[in-house]
């Protein structure tokens, strides 16, 4: 039994000219609480309304999947960021548009993400809200807990939190609706799609 | 920010109806040298040939990037099969057609993968060649190694194979060719497909 794997392997060209696109990756960066993954689903559903297939990964997905071996000591989100790069990689070569909404505290490991896919198909987006904003939400509960020393390394209060230097979009999501920070993004991915310039249109 | 994360979702199901068919995942186990590979690389291509959108996870893929943080102990083994499962479901969720060939040694790690996956959608194929067919081939020098006790817990020499009891499809990759094999699992993916069955019409 024996083939020539080369010549029948998929490449992502034959893949893009057969589904007419070739994927991307959206990653939202930010503080635990600024939006990321509401700013995510808004931007996923206006894409698949735009005919785009698409897939989220949030930190929530991530954890209690792929990544419910790790804790969250700097290093098992070191590798919690590492393994949704390397899914999302894998996600944009198949054609997808894979949204990844995940702290995602430093720039070493943003950078690792944008690496596994070819230039120009990565859009980072800096979901900026104040660290007072977040705390104040608090939607989670983990600020309390964090200021309570019940969690250790928490981003923003005990761990640092690298903004992007040159983001492809900054939505203040502590100022903007969703759907204003949504325009931005849906304008960034659009900037990344101007081969089809026609798709984002006024709608 | 804040918006109606439940409404604005894509379900499988708007999945399926907007790109025109649901994902599965195809799962090749057998013993190394067995022809997993080989074989899924084949299928792949046929089902591209038939506008299926694919993608391929081998455990060469999966060792040089999500897992290369693992070993070939047991358990690093069945993380490894873990990881994959977890990766294939959300491929198929995503409405591709996942293939993964990987030797995958457990009952409980397949029947793991299978459980990710709505019912009917997992197909598992038995790639069955003698231990004494794929050894002789040796492709990686492997077996070698492990006789030589320079590879411990390898499967089928040092370590158990458990066969599928009730796969999908089985096939001698021993005794057939791989076109032979191929289309016995293009046959065994038609019947998932069954809903649509002009599309594995004769070629």
């Amino acid at each position: 039994m024996k083939s020539d794997k080369d010549r029948l392997q998929a490449t992502p060209d034959e893949r893009a000219a057969r589904f007419g696109q070739s994927g991307l990756v959206v990653w939202y960066t930010g503080l635990s609480g600024a939006g990321k993954t509401t700013l995510a689903t808004f931007t996923e559903r206006r894409l698949l309304d735009r005919g785009y297939p698409t897939f989220l990964l949030d930190g929530d997905v991530l954890r209690s999947g792929l990544c419910h071996d790790l804790g969250f000591s700097i290093a098992d989100r070191h590798e919690n960021v590492r393994r949704a790069g390397v899914v999302a990689g894998w996600l944009a070569e198949a054609g997808l548009f894979c949204l990844v909404a995940l702290i995602s505290p430093f720039r070493s490991g943003r950078a690792a993400a944008r690496a596994r896919v070819p230039a120009g198909r990565f859009v980072e987006v800096f979901v900026n809200a104040s660290l007072d904003v977040c705390e104040q939400r608090d939607t989670k509960g983990l600020y309390r807990r964090a200021r309570a020393h019940e969690i250790s390394d928490f981003t923003g209060i005990s761990s640092p939190y690298e903004p992007p230097d040159s983001p492809e979009v900054e939505v203040r999501s502590d100022l903007l609706t969703v759907e204003q920070c949504g325009g931005l993004v849906l304008a960034a991915v659009e900037e990344k799609l101007r081969v089809r310039p026609s798709l984002f249109g006024p709608t």
